[in-house]
């Protein structure tokens, strides 16, 4: 890794604690990805962007802030993008991801805390993290009790600007998360000091909606009998889209793709025939979470499909863009970001039908539905996703887990129990 | 207790495992409260209404019932009882208070959720509570995760009807809740078949209100330097409140208050003298959730208010009555019930100034922050609840806690201490 320490400092970080991340690290990445085989070439670019991760784009976000650029903080995929890169400023994903992080938020927020909003104000708190002390702006959002609660901590020393998501999704929902976006161009407008026009907007709509494109267009490649990618590599490029330049991200995402074009031409696959072809659905996997991937692709499984917001419900539906004016335009967005299918929603039967099509559109064996401990949504969610499962006829297998290695070994065992007896079908 | 089995064969309960918690009731209830020295008189009542719990206010519904009336089942103090009763029906509280029901619901939901919502659904699923059998309709709202959620379960064979509480206290959030409940009036209009005029609703707006009058003058009464009544006695009529008959409730407590007054008058008091005052803030003790208040009292505390649904939460703030047609009326409804502090909102800093106003309202000594396991909302504002506390120089004490026994030795212990702590100050 190139040094950055001084930028580290200058951003205000506890540099000494955050070496201990930048030592395990890669370690990690080399046991999970390098040691893959016959990955695609096009995975060199990720590689980068991983190895560098708390340098290579904090130095660009840093050069944007100094021509006078504001970076946006977000923590969710409800918070469109689209509004922010139309007022010339930039979103990012912020740090959530690795137990490293979770003593740190477990100083302010009740232990029974879902791991990833521990691990977020903990890499907050103990400036663990470079996006953290890069952001003017954090975004929250209202879709679980613990985040909506978490903002008034993190509130204490940066501004916060919370949109109150609908808890439901009649038709009075949608208009009103529409004037919650509007809201929110204002905020950015204020904030920045530049005006989306219906020009920049339609400009960032086109950008995001690329970037979705992309994503689309790779995991249509895994719905292949031959998978030319493994399921941890396009865990690996989720993770990435929070915080990756969009245009850039886009171009390397579809070079990708073509290369993975001709694979499925020639046949090519990265895993052995007969290899039990798994959906994944639940909480989202924030990077460097490769912990369910890695134990189903080194157990006789290929993850084939993510229903999770770092997968379809990241990149699903499109904004329509032939939009021209500023209201339309929005209420394009509002209807976009208001089809996602997260189980904050109640009810978000939507989901389940979502599953059993992936399932079939991805000829899939099995699903797992895997939860982090303590979201509540989708854990009672997960009763109802399940039963539906059975009644389909499709086999599940349900998981509750964290980021700490302790549950590994058993975890291991109940998925491989779970692929043999896909084996046995 | 009558013998009421006849009538909880005919609700299709279950009527031998219901008979478990009959047989355990009354010891429990004779340990807490008969116990006690000095009662005031007016509580005959209550321990009348809580002897027969299941039988007289449910053969009351009933009878309601069979005159065509119909019965609305609540969960949360948002639900705004004017409208139902405007509309001839009766609105009632569920069960939800009681360990016999947690692993009921622990079938069907994550172990990790909270022990009032497990309750609930435990008591619905096994055909354990009265209430649940009776009420026509469930009315679930959007405050907590793992209540919108179990909407869904219990949705499968009684009809539900969820009111999206805003997640936030902004003018356009109060107007979004007066939308809610125009939604709400209409849908007990369609249900009942009773139109709700502005005539119904002036009543029943009073009705109300009168209830909350009753109780807040009960809860003036213990600002007194002599307690004229406990704390735990409190805590069973702000838990009866649920359940009763409004009118005859108010009636019953008015009595009782002017039995008090002439406690006040000459002095009396349940305590001894140097007795540690308490006041409790957290999540709602549901009936017969007694724990807390019986061990602080039988600690050397006495509790003199409780900053909770089950206490000021619930009748603070009265509906204006001023209004006369129903738009106002319906205004007013929404602006009152906006101005409830649950830790649901973002923030809820008013609950933070309204504890401090309590603590010196009622002259308290020091202030326990009692909160149900698993309730994130309360959980981490309980963080910012303490923290202002402390910088306001007010003792306090966090306490995590459940429906079983188990840890009731531990929450003497500590209880006892900070009782201690607050005598040697």
């Amino acid at each position: 890794m190139a040094d950055y320490r001084k930028m580290w400092e200058d951003l205000g970080m506890d540099v000494d604690t955050h070496d201990q991340l930048c030592e395990v690290l890669p370690q990690a990445f080399g046991d999970v990805y390098l040691s893959q085989e016959n990955r695609p070439e096009g995975m060199d670019y990720y590689n980068f962007v991983v190895s560098e991760i708390h340098g290579v784009r904090p130095a660009e976000l840093i050069e944007h802030q100094k021509k006078g650029g504001k970076v946006f903080g977000t923590f969710c995929v409800y918070v469109p993008d689209e509004i922010v890169f139309a007022a010339d400023a930039i979103a990012t994903g912020l740090c959530g991801g690795s137990q490293f992080w979770v003593p740190g938020g477990e100083k302010v927020l009740p232990s029974d805390t879902c791991p990833l909003i521990k691990a977020s104000v903990g890499a907050r708190l103990d400036r663990t993290c470079p996006f953290f002390r890069i952001a003017d702006m954090y975004v929250g959002e209202t879709t679980c009790d613990g985040k909506k609660k978490a903002w008034e901590i993190l509130a204490e020393d940066v501004p916060v600007h919370v949109m109150d998501l609908p808890q439901m999704k009649r038709e009075k929902d949608v208009r009103a998360w529409e004037e919650e976006i509007k809201d929110f161009k204002k905020v950015v407008e204020d904030f920045t000091g530049n005006e989306v026009t219906s020009e920049k907007l339609a400009e960032s709509i086109k950008l995001i909606n690329g970037k979705r494109k992309a994503l689309k267009r790779l995991y249509e490649l895994r719905k292949n009998e031959n998978l030319p990618i493994s399921g941890k590599d396009v865990l690996l490029i989720s993770q990435i889209a929070f915080y990756d330049d969009p245009a850039r991200f886009t171009e390397m995402t579809n070079k990708l793709c073509d290369e993975l074009d001709k694979r499925v031409e020639e046949g090519v696959s990265v895993f052995e025939k007969g290899t039990k072809r798994i959906l994944l659905t639940g909480t989202p996997l924030a990077i460097p979470n490769w912990k369910i991937h890695n134990i189903i692709e080194t157990s006789g499984g290929a993850v084939v499909c993510e229903e999770m917001c770092t997968g379809t419900r990241y990149f699903e539906n499109l904004v329509d863009e032939t939009q021209t004016d500023l209201d339309s335009q929005i209420k394009a967005i509002a209807e976009r970001y208001m089809g996602i299918k997260c189980a904050c929603f109640t009810p978000n039967t939507g989901r389940i039908d979502d599953i059993i099509k992936y399932a079939k559109e991805y000829n899939v064996d099995g699903v797992i539905d895997v939860n982090l401990k303590f979201c509540s949504t989708y854990a009672v969610e997960g009763y109802l996703v399940e039963k539906a499962l059975k009644e389909a006829g499709i086999p599940v297998l349900g998981i509750e887990t964290d980021y700490t290695d302790s549950d590994a070994q058993q975890m291991r065992t109940r998925i491989s129990a779970f692929i043999e007896m896909l084996e046995e079908r």
